[in-house]
């Protein structure tokens, strides 16, 4: 009895001991399926940090590394000669004046959705994507394809499965906030401009390249990148007096690009509708955040 | 005696049962830590199709719904006023002229690292995040802030922890390849141009808001946003004659954020040191992809 006595605190601890290593270990099964993805990265970061916790994107990580923060393959630079670079240097003055006209016109951009049937230059399209094809990106992989759509046919075909996701959406969104008007809410589904306008410009971004030995080649930073090349072409855009909308249509890539016979290493990352403003053409009337509201001076 | 050695048992089951629940809670607390924003993620998006597979960012899924693909909240839309619209509009033939010179003005962009310490009127880059500030932005959050370092103190701090995470992303690829060169790989992690520069341009974005009733906003495609408004800044500094290269430190993110005090919503997603060119500066004989390697005509 005494032996009993004095051995019951210990089974009790034994047994709590047990149960307590049986939930922590559950926890930490539940914590693994859940941060799944997460958890791959971080213990591939373990023993190599390519990913940047701040600064994921959806690159596919693949062959090959990336090891430089300066998005120059580095191994490829070595082999390249280094050239002298003086590119046009201003005055101070001229500095300040081309800095104010460039904002001016800049802040000018609108996203318009009436947009003229009026032809535009093929000529020009072309020099605005050159003009954005000039972006930097990661490792200089250029993981961009931007696809020019005239063809009324298939603005058509575009528009259809544009219209038919959008359509989608917003009877979801009704089926949360009730119907208070449809005729309003129609109007956010039709896309007209996607007939209309004389071009349509979808931008895809290459997730992955081929090498030649047929092994893939990871784009880093692509979205990145392809993203900073579509803020080039809206510059090129407004420079020649053209107007487009920044759309990015929810769940039609993969029919968009099967559409545009697109190779599956391309994801579409925006669809551009070009051309004039209609002349009747309105925008809300949206104001921008004031210069104290974006920058920090330190 | 009988009383304590029928005690002692209970005071071991509270003890352990104290001390399992504090482990298990500590181990919950970890796993909502890695698990965070892609947790979320999951569970909505399983009753709602907000996230489009090919259009992935690290937008945080908060409140509130996106149901438009125009980047413009309609909600907001219907209480503002619509105003017309006629932005400057061209001839043909200035169009195709206008079109031109961007794009060569824009082809001589290229990323340069021999910065000139020459001090740079502040004014014109106020004009440069202006410009980059009119970028189009997912339901017009505006989602960005431009930290604008000029203090030498706090570059060279920032030299130092870009540095020392870039030293170890060179050791470790080091640790791979063998060293044939180190003298050489020594170059790719000084980074002389974070204390020489006259700025540094730092770019969050800002994954939430916060509303007036305290809750996040979410900032849909605040990442895309954010780049979209770094090409139209490269765009404005080449404009200007000023330089930079398009870095994303690896892993600095954090401690950059904390060393220059920016709220847990923003996160660093580019670091541009910015100036004229050295006198002496070069760059890699790069070439870029002719336009039929970029565009499709459909």
């Amino acid at each position: 009895m005494a032996l009993l006595s004095f051995l019951t605190p210990v089974l009790a601890v034994i047994l709590c001991l047990v149960v307590g290593f049986m939930l922590v270990k559950s926890q930490k099964t539940e914590a693994n399926s859940t941060a799944k993805g997460k958890n791959k990265r971080a213990s591939k970061s373990d023993f190599r940090p390519w990913v940047d916790q701040d600064l994921q994107d959806d690159t596919e990580i693949t062959t090959g590394g990336r090891d430089d923060d300066e998005w120059v393959d580095s191994n490829e630079e070595e082999d390249l000669a280094h050239v002298p670079y003086s590119p046009p240097c201003y005055c101070e003055e001229t500095m300040l004046q081309r800095s104010k006209s460039f904002y001016i016109l800049m802040n000018q951009r609108r996203s318009v959705r009436f947009i003229s049937p009026a032809p535009v230059p093929r000529e020009v399209i072309d020099h605005v994507i050159l003009t954005a094809g000039t972006a930097p990106s990661g490792a200089h992989t250029e993981p961009w394809t931007f696809v020019v759509v005239s063809d009324p046919e298939t603005k058509h075909q575009i528009r259809l499965i544009v219209e038919e996701e959008e359509e989608m959406n917003y009877r979801q969104r009704m089926g949360d906030k009730w119907v208070q008007d449809l005729a309003k809410l129609r109007t956010n589904w039709i896309k007209e401009y996607l007939d209309v306008a004389p071009y349509l410009i979808l931008i895809f971004k290459q997730t992955y390249g081929i090498l030649p030995n047929g092994k893939k080649r990871t784009h880093y930073y692509n979205e990145i990148s392809v993203s900073i090349s579509c803020g080039i072409l809206l510059a090129a855009l407004q420079n020649v007096g053209l107007v487009t909308v920044t759309t990015t249509p929810l769940n039609c890539g993969p029919q968009l690009r099967l559409l545009l016979k697109r190779p599956a290493n391309e994801k579409l990352l925006m669809l551009l509708p070009v051309g004039y403003p209609a002349s009747d053409a309105t925008v809300p009337d949206l104001k921008r955040k004031q210069l104290d509201d974006i920058i920090v001076h330190i």
